[in-house]
């Protein structure tokens, strides 16, 4: 097996998700990552934890949501029964084919989103990381050879967490005590919401392996203006390119996409929470070099920032505060690396990708 | 994808374990097996059925069991509660090598089988069904190309079963009155048990698939005399061969093997049942017309009997008899096409193979 297999299992096991004697843990692998379930199945053996195995299988799923009835899609009772006696989740992701689900009705995804809610919400309250095996899919989607691939995720996930950090922690300081962010960039973007009250995260490869963000939680009522998404979103296979939305309090009022804008209705489309933010990101990992269509990655990268719609990470939501609890979450990333800036209670904190704390900064 | 495979899917759906719209199924598939996991959701879709995927792999579980401490292995909480909510189980079996466990310690083995025997009991009260997928390392096991491992596998499970279940029921009416049961084989093979009270189950493609066989309990203690296995049994990868053992009381006294003794003696070590006999089966499809080392096929080959130390089969044991709880369930062949016969209570209803029932039978 590739040595960088079991480091990857190591950081997961020891880092993301610290695991201890007796913890049970559910690992959801899809077939072509069987290698880092073995090589995490010894590290919990190791630990003396207590593992289980699902097979994420995006050909299964795709048979059975185009052979169903959509008002016959119901909660997984047992699934949410199993999570409910679970202390950890590992969730790997890896594709032989990106688009499998591609032909796959929006409104039954967005139906069995709603449907298995109570499961996603349970997920969110444990600890739980999502990471990446390199698969040849992935690697094609990302126009990399398999093995370029490989060095480009193992370089982004068996790092230095601590470093990363360190690195970020500046920017939680600047974020979290803040109430008003504005992002501008270009003519096409303008946006102002209030993250007052909220809570911001440094994200250094605990839920998300790769991490490398910082982020928190918009207030959903108060996010107003325009936003233009320079950066494609990927989802069920289906390439969305340049989305645009438009917020009057909090909700999106008008929308428009370039390439698939139907896949980008059937999201918002999901239910209420849909129509309003639940994450504001900012991505600060320049080890992450390329654009690869993975939000995984791509919203980790410098000089980038994202918002979903949809549910808010829970941590990020004081008690009290107003909570998006949508069904789905979708990320959409925006370029600051040029003619642009963000605003944090009126002073400028990032102008073209380069943070106050860092030189070159231009205020 | 094969025809045969979908046809397979529909077989296990409608006929094994009968499924129906609202139903939680969980199907544990290894991954060579994922086309059969895609065609069960298609039907399981077109059903209104709730499906979960286990991924099973031996390699995975090699990897835990190699690593982890004997004393730490611990009933999985998160998986017997994912059952207890859970209506049918799809077990599929599939091997890319059936040796993958070979080097795993027996002690470990039975370590778990014991931790786990809630789980074992829980999933026997659920519709269930245990099947093949025709996988390279099963064909290389039967000495079969992979092509004609298919042929036999398919031509196996896609039969008519209510002509098989047909074919049975005249010795189900034999045996479940029945009080005394002898089998005798050569000169090695003389066994008596009781199986009065216990009640005798016509196999015919539900729980297992290919089905073809009855089977009843015998009463625990009930069991005296020897008896020579001579086909052999495959314990975790391991040929075991010429599995001897005497029984006093219904207690394993004095046992001995040709190879691979050490792995029979983990068996008998899990627990107290594991000494004791669970299980009286006579083989009864004559379309499985070669031994394949997989105890699924060859204990329903014509010809043949066997029995299974450990947990006896719930529905062969009526409310008040008295019921084989072992972790374990370990099945042991008997061939009695030669010099052989089988007597119920003092009358020979089957010689050479041959049951009183059908032409040529010799009294």
């Amino acid at each position: 097996m590739d040595p960088r297999i079991r480091e990857h299992a190591e950081v997961i096991v020891d880092h993301s998700v610290s695991i201890s004697t007796g913890d049970t843990v559910e690992i959801q692998a899809p077939v072509v990552a069987e290698d880092l379930a073995v090589a995490l199945y010894e590290k919990l053996g190791e630990r003396g934890a207590k593992p289980s195995l699902s097979m994420r299988s995006p050909r299964a799923d795709r048979a059975f949501l185009r052979n169903c009835d959509a008002d016959d899609i119901e909660l997984l009772d047992h699934t949410l029964a199993a999570l409910e006696e679970t202390d950890a989740v590992i969730i790997i992701k890896g594709s032989e084919n990106t688009a499998e689900t591609s032909d796959v009705p929006t409104e039954k995804t967005a139906a069995r989103a709603r449907a298995n809610a109570p499961i996603q919400r349970e997920r969110m309250g444990k600890r739980w990381v999502g990471t990446q095996f390199p698969a040849p899919g992935d690697a094609q989607l990302a126009e990399m050879s398999t093995e370029a691939y490989e060095a480009f995720v193992y370089r982004a996930v068996n790092k230095d967490w601590d470093e990363q950090r360190e690195h970020q922690q500046r920017m939680v300081e600047l974020l979290d005590p803040a109430d008003e962010v504005r992002i501008v960039s270009g003519d096409a973007t303008d946006l102002a919401m209030s993250v007052e009250g909220m809570k911001t995260v440094n994200d250094y490869g605990e839920k998300n392996l790769p991490g490398g963000e910082v982020f928190t939680a918009p207030v959903p009522d108060s996010v107003e203006g325009e936003i233009l998404f320079d950066k494609p979103l990927v989802r069920q296979g289906n390439i969305v390119e340049n989305v645009w939305l438009k917020f009057e309090e909090g909700e999106v009022v008008d929308f428009s996409a370039e390439k698939n804008e139907e896949v980008l209705a059937g999201v918002l489309d999901t239910d209420d929470g849909a129509r309003r933010l639940g994450e504001l990101g900012i991505g600060m990992n320049r080890d992450i070099d390329r654009f690869t269509y993975n939000m995984l990655f791509d919203e980790k990268m410098g000089d980038t920032i994202h918002l979903a719609v949809g549910q808010a990470i829970g941590e990020t939501v004081p008690d009290g505060q107003p909570l998006n609890e949508s069904a789905t979450h979708v990320d959409m990333i925006v370029d600051m690396s040029e003619d642009s800036f963000i605003e944090v209670d009126g002073e400028v904190v990032q102008r073209n990708g380069t943070f106050r704390f860092e030189d070159g900064f231009e205020k």
